[in-house]
């Protein structure tokens, strides 16, 4: 009863594309690059909502939404965000089609061209910056701490599977602020949230830092990110944070008068986490059998699959089982009992093994007799006999330890794979045997990252907020270095 | 302390739009005919999205996401669907900006022309039923219950502050069935679940019935519709579901097996809302003193403002307050304490009369000594001192009953201008002089329609689902009618 999902060992991307579709989360559509959430990856997407929204909102964050279309011009305005963002965007250069003349179907009608093109936002700033010009007048208006649910869209040329789609959808915080230490202190209290949800609720260890001033968003002043390490050796960015200093207000022309009277420019940041999350989630920790979801996150937390030979038995079965499900939901935990006739026991456990579902309940003939029923952990694939009486409790307990342990179990793999090195060399030895995060000096130049980028294909994925400083010689230049940053091969 | 907020019985249409900008609700954008949704307008958005959501799970349906582009072929496919929605729609030709070679700024670059041309999702059915091929094989895979939350895009020329935007917001379900009549129940159930939305959370009265012919959804079999009156005496349709037939499988080849292995096309329905439901909601309660929001859907039911003089007093008051607040919010109630130092208790009261806030609480050094709070109520205005024991269960009361009083208050008005008419002379007399819904016999054809509403500007808003047989002739034409139907003219 296999599912025939390639193994990890055999083709770690192979298997990713696989899993992805054959569990139900997503899949590609006739719009290239383009992708089609299924209902239960949407209803992964719903809970990582729900709870970055919460998390966001006790932050004083409020939501908003603005306009899917960005002026040409606009997107002009601040220098380098442009060069960062026109090479791969959707233009909109006309607003009506027509009956073609010769009969053969719908064209573009020449006639309602654009003035001005409009581009399908890659990223709001700009359209947001032009409105914070109405919003801000005096420092009684900062700071503005807003956020956007909201679809965009990047042309890119390679696309996967949640991990580089077309479109996407995201959250984009976009705050104001009236002190430059206040926006940066802004940055740095959004990573920590988005580091928390990462650890707390995904169960994906991050290491939290800067990006290098070449891997910086377009028009950032400092670039914040956590970094997670898949099974695979390689890395993910799971989220940025970052630090537009004035950049964009002087774009905009966004100024404020301070409790002084004079006016200056508003201080800026701009963030974002998106359904790329949960393709990190599923590369993390899911297995050869399929996905493994942290409880906290999965859609179905409990799957009841009763084992029975005609209606009678499925009747008792029920009888014991609805009570339960009544006392579950009562405590908030989401229970699916799937009494389908249509399948049989060993189709239920696979699919549920292949979804993921954190814990299985099944009970049969002997489990009526005997008062009890078998659960079996997704995590370990581990199975115990538990009396009815105890069940409830032995669930709690095992949404509780299959959470942690599947943190653990990851920490335990990243830490395993941050290696120190001190030549490159070994640099380039560890990437190709080992994988991983490599912790190595650099002289800070963009030349030489962009140098070992080539011959290695490893980025900088930060600057370690973490790391002591620590005297020592760049492993590709032996120029002076003051720290060691954090490479890996990424997504 | 006036709100500067024009007179309804001045100029409606200067009120409404005056009052959604002066509210915080949403402001006209840069760009043409998009708006932006503020934070306290959005909050209402939330608030309905969370209600609307929890009903359509209820009832079965799942949600997804399906992509933001439809290519243009799909959108041929169904002969009456792009004939009605090809000459409104936003068309993406280029993927790619470049500098302009002349240094004049970004252009678009010619050479990332796309081979066929996406349009930016009207609504999805093509799209959608482009990938119901792919999932659905046997009636084993039926009922698909699918909802998707999203933005769409249609041209419009004239456009107006939630009631008719470039860009908006909605839900939109697309099912799919085995059977006619299976197809025919959902999108009337989804009919009765809109109906009790309206009237039980929005507080607005609702008339449920079908579209003529003319008035349908382009590719459906029949539209049902939800229509509401405003102060002004106008209809706003406030939400459509309708029966597809077998139009759509058959435009993208989606059959399945039934139980007997036959192949059949299978059957559809379609069914949105959006957030021009926030244009209903306001204007069908809010006055010449601004928005008068439902309980169940105000994202600040109570506020307490604090009358002082001077820190002592604020501490004093604060004391009284900080337990009320917590006791209100572990009750579900959400509740804004409004203590800046930087405005005063009238400006404050007239911000919250604005925003329409249900309850306010107020209390200076005189409540303090009397151990009282004074309760206000938007709807009708009524102040009362009511003791702190008693305030709870006061405020309780209250939401209920102002919930209640509007809903009242509209559907009063509503019957009110409901008017059976017999002649056409009648028919525009009472257009001109009371406006409101009129009931009237039409011959049932689509010229008697269109000519209707060239002489009179108004529509057939629906044939009610629950009107009576009655036999008549049509007022314009004096041919046999067995029903009247409903006319009024409409937003």
């Amino acid at each position: 009863m296999g599912k025939n999902l390639t193994k990890r060992s055999e083709d770690y991307s192979k298997w990713y594309n696989e899993l992805v579709q054959k569990a139900g989360l997503a899949e590609n559509s006739g719009v290239r690059g383009c992708m089609v959430i299924k209902p239960y990856g949407y209803a992964i997407w719903e809970k990582m909502q729900a709870q970055l929204d919460k998390m966001f909102k006790e932050t004083g964050h409020e939501n908003a939404y603005f306009p899917l279309f960005i002026p040409k011009s606009y997107l002009s305005r601040e220098a380098s965000h442009v060069e960062g963002f026109a090479k791969e965007c959707a233009v909109v250069t006309h607003y009506r089609l027509k009956n073609a003349e010769d009969g053969s179907g719908i064209v573009v009608d020449e006639t309602a061209k654009l003035e001005e093109e409009l581009i399908v936002r890659p990223t709001s700033e700009t359209i947001i910056w032009d409105t914070y010009r109405k919003w801000i007048q005096s420092y009684r208006d900062l700071p503005l701490l807003i956020n956007q649910w909201a679809n965009v869209v990047r042309w890119e040329m390679r696309t996967r599977l949640f991990l580089r789609t077309t479109e996407f959808l995201w959250q984009e915080g976009h705050t104001a602020h009236a002190e430059e230490q206040e926006a940066i202190e802004e940055a740095e209290l959004i990573l920590k949230v988005y580091a928390s949800f990462a650890e707390e609720y995904m169960a994906v260890p991050v290491i939290q830092g800067t990006k290098t001033e070449s891997e910086r968003f377009a028009g950032a002043v400092e670039t914040y990110c956590i970094e997670a390490l898949m099974q695979d050796g390689k890395a993910l960015q799971a989220g940025t944070s970052h630090f537009l200093g004035q950049n964009f207000a002087k774009a905009f022309d966004v100024k404020f008068a301070n409790k002084e009277g004079v006016q200056d420019y508003v201080w800026a940041t701009s963030w974002g986490v998106s359904t790329r999350l949960i393709g990190a989630l599923i590369m993390a920790h899911s297995d050869d059998n399929g996905l493994v979801l942290p409880p906290k996150l999965a859609p179905i937390q409990v799957v009841i699959v009763p084992i029975y030979k005609g209606l009678e038995q499925l009747d008792a079965i029920s009888a014991r089982v609805n009570p339960l499900l009544k006392e579950l939901r009562a405590k908030g935990i989401s229970v699916k009992y799937d009494n389908r006739d249509t399948h049989k026991p060993g189709f239920k456990f696979n699919e549920y093994e292949l979804k993921g579902v954190p814990v299985r309940l099944a009970i049969g003939q002997r489990d009526l007799e005997n008062g009890t029923f078998e659960v079996a952990r997704r995590d370990t694939m581990e199975k115990e006999t538990v009396p009815e009486e105890a069940v409830i409790a032995r669930i709690e307990q095992l949404l509780l330890d299959i959470q942690d342990n599947i943190y653990r179990k990851a920490a335990d793999f990243r830490d395993r794979h941050i290696t120190r090195v001190d030549s490159y060399d070994e640099f380039k030895q560890v990437l190709e045997d080992k994988g991983g995060f490599i912790l190595a000096h650099w002289d800070g130049s963009a030349a030489t990252e962009e140098r070992i980028k080539e011959e290695t294909k490893a980025t900088i994925r930060c600057i370690p907020l973490e790391a002591d400083t620590e005297a020592g010689s760049c492993m590709l230049t032996g120029k002076p270095s003051v720290r060691r940053v954090l490479f890996a091969r990424a997504y």
